[in-house]
């Protein structure tokens, strides 16, 4: 069971921090730790090897949760940060996801613990959960495989049957290539669908409109699907009709650019100098302003998570982490190349995901 | 513009609280304010009727912002809170969400003020924005009402073209609904669409699986469409066939609290009165255990938001507060009813928004 595993590691982490328990409140995490997936509910993890985790949920859940959290005990309330709390005893250090708890539902767990437990203590613990969902197990990669895969076939059987012909508008073709995630698989798209044609393309996160697909247009597409959770994101940009050579210029420098930033992902790599590998080649060539967002992004239960391939960010890779590489250059009023895959960092080369040709496709 | 008039009233809310602005960071508090859609955002409001908001968004959404918020100044920044904080200067109390704001960003804020005007001080300020969501305006309401007509019409359409036949897997049926509804103006469904039939019926929550309508189920659809960010929530529960007695009456023991639930929704009345009113006649009939939550939300650019008809919910009912009324009895392997609509709080008798009849159907 990778949950279990997982709640084994986490309780790893608390006894090195000197927490004698985490309360878990981020939902993603609560998934991530027992695989609930329902709107409300909170896990009380304790250090302790031998004491398992609690779980809370309400009413609305209750044969849910008994079918998902099987091997747990499952508390049954509508405020289950607190109602946790109140299991806890002694001068216990209680660690608290502070980057998720507000301000105000501080004050509200503070009460409930002083009142079950005067002597124990609120602690900020920020993150843990999620540095751990950093590196990806075999389930997690299994599920993303699946999900850029959906995403995939979607986009062959887009292209085969015409879907991206003259005339269709970009929110047809969202619907079209959300459908055909569904069809293969996918609980939905795992975002909201870019479909952006002709001078749309020059627009990093243009959202599908009327506007219908013209000979000669540079289509780009941005989507993924969700399964079991997971979020896949694949780019391609594709060309109408026929490419002009300003078209096949820039998709070339994007190309490049793309392949520099993939074959920098390494383990140990840090991620700064990952965006740096794929913006210089587009810096060298005089775009660098027309490549206005990071390199890439972590992947995983969120579609945007922790690493941040870009300038600013901060850390280096390790084998297990999911990320995209995703370079763009956007000329406005012209159009736009976004080339994007998923991939896991592996020791060697890392693992591609999203498997659909990044040649040139003119349909 | 409905955008200025809600800040106006913002205003006026922050100078009887003695706050010189406001730092809005929920971004559906920032769409509420500005119409502005993306997925980063904050807004810095001040309390003086002559100065005007100042807007943040990232590099991402630079042209979406300029379509969407021409009226205001506009900051290109990624971390918009703290950046926002930086322009404020003097003595000034400068109220956050403090229900929004997480205990860890606190610190930045707190951070970034020092730097900009040393003897400002953040003040907590939950639920200011929300308050005034309370009661929803004219644009609000007919952004339901165009919601809850695309919800309608796709459950029309899915009944009139045999779309509860049996062999239909609960699956399909969810997409097919879900489809309907784009094709009516919906950007998409406002939450994941409950679809279960027979047994399942009796699970509050149920997510569609593979399991096909057979002749005799109950099916409970519960759903809803996506327009302009407002979100539509209906439940019906219909017959496959030929209802049994057993059904017939639940159904008809369901349409009497609901109906009763309706008619307590006045203005000046309490949400646990209204809850009690629909709870009632269920628990007269001696099924008050097998209708395990409460009777009822607000909705609006959430899916469930305040005001909560429960029996622990606080408050009266004000003119213009969207609710839904949605009372259910499960009977746990057998099958279960619900019947939910989305209405407008009114002098007199409460608008009703979803229109599609509460008599029991059987298809």
């Amino acid at each position: 069971m990778p949950h279990t595993t997982r709640r084994a590691a986490l309780r790893a982490t608390l006894r090195q921090r000197e927490l004698d328990a985490l309360l878990v409140t981020n939902l993603l995490n609560v998934r991530y730790l027992t695989g609930f997936t329902g709107s409300n509910a909170a896990l009380l993890v304790p250090a302790d090897p031998d004491a398992d985790a609690v779980f809370c949920t309400d009413g609305r859940y209750r044969t849910q949760a008994e079918a998902q959290v099987p091997d747990l005990e499952r508390v049954v309330d509508r405020l289950c940060d607190t109602v946790l709390l109140t299991r806890v005893g002694g001068a216990a250090r209680i660690g608290y996801e502070s980057h998720h708890v507000t301000v105000d539902r501080l004050d509200a767990l503070a009460g409930a613990l002083a009142g079950a437990a005067p002597s124990a203590e609120l602690v900020r613990a920020s993150g843990l959960v999620e540095e751990q969902r950093l590196v990806k197990d075999d389930a997690e990669v299994e599920a993303l495989r699946m999900a850029c895969a959906a995403a995939d076939r979607a986009l062959a059987g887009l292209v085969e049957h015409g879907g991206l012909r003259p005339g269709r508008t970009e929110r047809e073709i969202a619907r079209e290539l959300e459908g055909r995630m569904l069809d293969h698989g996918a609980a939905g798209p795992s975002f909201e669908s870019i479909v952006a044609a002709g001078a749309h393309s020059a627009v990093p996160h243009h959202r599908p409109t009327d506007a219908v697909v013209k000979a000669g247009d540079l289509v780009k597409l941005d989507f993924g699907a969700l399964v079991d959770g997971y979020h896949s994101d694949m780019t391609r940009t594709l060309v109408v009709g026929r490419a002009a050579d300003w078209q096949r210029e820039l998709y070339e420098l994007v190309a490049a650019s793309q392949e520099a930033g993939r074959a920098a992902l390494a383990v140990g790599a840090r991620v700064g100098d990952v965006d740096a590998a794929a913006r210089g080649v587009i810096e060298r060539a005089g775009y660098g302003e027309q490549f206005p967002h990071g390199l890439g992004h972590g992947v995983g239960l969120e579609i945007h998570e922790a690493p941040a391939l870009s300038k600013a960010g901060a850390g280096t890779l390790l084998p297990g982490m999911a990320v995209t590489v995703e370079p763009g250059v956007y000329l406005a009023g012209r159009g736009g190349v976004r080339i994007e895959d998923t991939l896991v960092v592996r020791a060697g080369a890392p693992e591609l995901l999203t498997l659909t040709t990044k040649e040139l496709v003119v349909v």
